[in-house]
């Protein structure tokens, strides 16, 4: 599996730490020790899941090497839905204007966007489909509590697109080498870790402590077993995109997989938690960094629990 | 592709007709003339699209004819989310206690098991599983507006759960033959038609007659196709399950094809439009009655739009 091109949106209205200071009396030290956050990225009125996937396809569609008519597919990633009948793949199959063509929504807390891919393979390997558009976009904004001390401050919003190949189309497509994903519904504080029940509250983490133990864990191992099934080993990776939950997470993990801390694509800093764009976005936004040969890994661990990991070769 | 069990759940809480009557002044008559429905089924404090679920996969555990511990992966289809980050498929993996498997939430709205079930099938051609267990399950009634006269009456919930494997495993297994999903997210009223906004007022039905003319035209044509596709016609149909939205669109469709009308698998009269669950349900209540070779038919039409059709074999 082969993706030609990966792009991003970011809303436009930016929250600095200082208006959590305001609100719940949170510090910007206090805020960025913990988190690593500075500021994050939320949607204006008009704006929603939707919106901001449409805008991450429009950036990417004047690189497309091939008209947007190819696809065969959308897979959208969300958990933040804007809406769960007309979803966000049905959205995404309007925008493009595709007929009859499978599109599909799914969550998996802020591992969707791998098991978005993960599902977009599997259709290439049923031959239904050869071309594939997956879209992540969380809009968290839309449903988390300014007012909640332990995580209100968290939370950003974006999204990005990621137009897919069974074969290879060009010399600068990137080789997705093997996706693996997980559900871990079964350790620690499992569903009740982080919950998100519209119906009931909306966002909430209510086990952060047991959440940063397992996302530790989880995207460690997740990280070994892939590259170890391929002959590599941490040393051998050149770019690092882990799920952007904490800058803490994405440090410890790199720490005890002694990967130079160089090597980590990061953008909590001014994005916030992204949900399960944030490592989406974080490819797009690096990508003009990537050579020929480099091997770039992503992990993933989110709500659910759930966990994943994708290696690549550029 | 094959089913080894079907089972269901349906809430305890019975709403005739006269509800309505009393709410918002719509008689029996009216309503069953209209969409064929006496009576839905709805749940009460502490039952949710997670209990249903769980619900549905207990009643049919005595009758799988392996241990559970051999699923290697969970779909979760609904577009009535309880939680959408502790999602339907990890509430899923953790009641069954299996560890390390795939876990993911799906909707295409009222097509939703289809997709759920073909994104088993790519994770069976992927070679990552061979045995699955993949969940319906709409909880109309959390998002529903009973004061709605134009569809509040419609709704009612109910649960089912599949349980799969990509080989034979025993011979009362019932083959899929194939399963073809769609989005027809460009035609007509299609992502406005339906919606299901959780923080813009639930659950809607804007386009009522839009979404009646296409469920009748896509149900038919994507019906007629798999069929032939198979070298079948309709009049090789044993049962036909259609998407249980209305026993007019359900009759239409029948009678365009030519198929008797005691083929027809239908539940709405006592359900009401279950959503996504509702086809999954009547094929449950209905297994008893297959006989080795019969062919079986399953057609849907949901919000976005989507549709699709599942043709299997007993």
């Amino acid at each position: 599996m082969y993706i030609q091109t990966i792009s991003h949106y970011l809303p436009g209205k930016v929250v600095p730490n200082s208006y959590f200071t305001e609100l719940n009396g949170l510090t910007d030290d206090w805020i960025r020790e913990r988190t690593g956050i500075r500021e994050r990225r939320r949607t204006e009125a008009g704006e929603n899941t939707h919106t901001m996937a449409i805008e991450a396809i429009k950036a990417g569609l004047p690189h497309l090497p091939y008209p947007v008519s190819e696809i065969g597919l959308v897979v959208a990633a969300t958990y933040t839905p804007y809406d769960t009948v007309s979803t966000l793949a049905h959205a995404v199959q309007n925008f493009i204007d595709v007929a009859d063509i499978p599109a599909v929504s799914l969550s998996s807390a802020c591992s969707s966007l791998l098991n978005g891919l993960e599902v977009a393979e599997g259709y290439f390997a049923m031959g239904k489909a050869d071309k594939a558009l997956v879209v992540v976009s969380d809009n968290n904004s839309a449903y988390s509590d300014d007012h909640d001390k332990v995580a209100g401050h968290l939370w950003g919003d974006g999204s990005a697109a990621f137009f897919l190949s069974k074969e290879r189309v060009t010399d600068q497509d990137i080789e997705i080498q093997e996706i693996i994903t997980a559900g871990a519904a079964t350790v620690g504080r499992n569903i009740e870790g982080v919950t998100l029940r519209p119906n009931h509250g909306g966002l909430h983490m209510a086990y952060g402590k047991d959440v940063f133990m397992n996302a530790c864990v989880y995207m460690e191992e997740v990280s070994r077993r892939i590259l170890k099934k391929h002959g590599y080993g941490p040393e051998d990776v050149s770019y690092f995109a882990p799920h952007q939950a904490n800058y803490r997470i994405s440090r410890q993990v790199l720490r005890n997989m002694e990967v130079p801390e160089e090597r980590l694509l990061s953008n909590i800093e001014v994005l916030g938690n992204t949900g399960s764009a944030g490592c989406g976005i974080a490819l797009s936004q690096n990508r003009h960094r990537f050579q020929t040969g480099d091997l770039l890994l992503m992990a993933v661990f989110g709500g659910g629990y759930s966990y994943g990991a994708m290696l690549m070769k550029a």
